[in-house]
């Protein structure tokens, strides 16, 4: 009976501290307790937690200070592997840009598998969950962005986009592409110039490609300006 | 005693075959055989295959023919995930190179896992393995090769340096980068400009990035040809 007591004790604490921080508490029947732990062997609690807290689509596109770089976002359309999402979050936050865009269906969740994938970069690059991604695309147009979507049909090369414009960078899933819909809302389509019998690249690799390629644009624009003051 | 009769003929068939093709046969006690099948359940024979065959070293710095681009090759200094070197030998084929370099020792083998992560470029594109990478990429410059190693300290960056010549792009393990012996031996040292808490790269979006920069060279030139003939 000690045992219990302090059990019912300790729930009393952690009830009392989830609610002091507006944590929702609910209670449940002890099967229900079971089911959401997987397991029988528990304490009598569960906490859902996720691994990173999905971010405010319309923060991304409040406009920048003055004197900041033009927005840089990346839009993922169906990328359900977390290995590849992790791996986009790791290399966009690298490269500057200022959040990804996922939909909140066809889409691999914020997990601790991205989390891993994403080497710590999770923790800092806002990911927000849209419910429609076409028209998230719109909103972003109307706040100045430019969409650019990667189509490996397109004629048009990465590298010949100007990347110095607002830019938001929209990737198809592993092996599907971009659904119609959001193609249709894309500025561009551009492909990367692949060659052989094994052509489309890995999302995560082609991720990199555009957005390093962005960086390099920039930095040419910096470049330029810093050597005509200097 | 008539299976016994009919398992010693199938056996006798396989060795014949095998000779036939000049694959070496080896006979062992049936202990050794379990070890090797990793099971006592098997037909008592085992097969020692290879995902892919490891390609020829001096095979890859023979002359390439008149009017192809110049030589691209891709070394590995210690890249031990399979993912990771599945995903360089696709992105390296998709790019155009003719070959990765990896060394018998702290690498990744040639396993199924590394063919599936590579989406079947791993049959297309030939890996050599050499005993000594250091003394590879002084072979390589003997025969023209310039060596490019990327290293996240240094000063130049990977788009300052010109792909348009022979040049084996050197990338080093996750989290440990070249070593001293192999960064010695590089003719430039260069980084991909990240910003921000988590600036390395995964090591086969960091191929991506420097590989399409090639291709971006390349391609330029080749315009930049086509436009002054046309």
């Amino acid at each position: 009976m000690t045992r219990s007591r302090s059990r019912k004790a300790r729930i009393e604490e952690l009830v009392r501290l989830a609610r002091k921080l507006g944590i929702p508490v609910r209670f449940e029947e002890r099967a229900q307790v079971d089911r959401a732990a997987g397991t029988r062997e528990h304490q009598g609690v569960v906490a859902f937690v996720s691994s990173a807290p999905a971010a405010n689509f319309y923060d991304l596109l409040k406009p920048r200070p003055a004197g900041s770089a033009p927005g840089l976002l990346v839009l993922l359309d169906g990328v359900e592997d977390p290995q590849n999402l992790g791996a986009i979050v790791r290399t966009s936050l690298a490269a500057g840009a200022q959040g990804v865009v996922i939909p909140e269906r066809r889409a691999a969740g914020l997990t601790d598998t991205v989390a891993r994938a994403s080497a710590g970069a999770l923790a800092h690059l806002p990911v927000a969950r849209v419910t429609n991604l076409s028209q998230a695309m719109e909103e972003m147009k109307e706040a100045g962005y430019w969409l650019v979507g990667l189509d490996e049909r397109a004629d048009q090369l990465h590298t010949s986009v100007d990347f110095k414009i607002p830019v938001g960078i929209v990737l198809g899933g592993e092996g599907k592409g971009l659904h119609a819909l959001v193609r249709e809302r894309c500025d561009f389509l551009v492909s990367i110039p692949t060659t052989g019998p094994v052509r489309a690249l890995n999302v995560s690799v082609a991720a990199g490609v555009v957005l390093f390629e962005a960086v390099r644009q920039r930095r040419e624009t910096k470049k330029a300006t810093t050597d005509a003051h200097g």
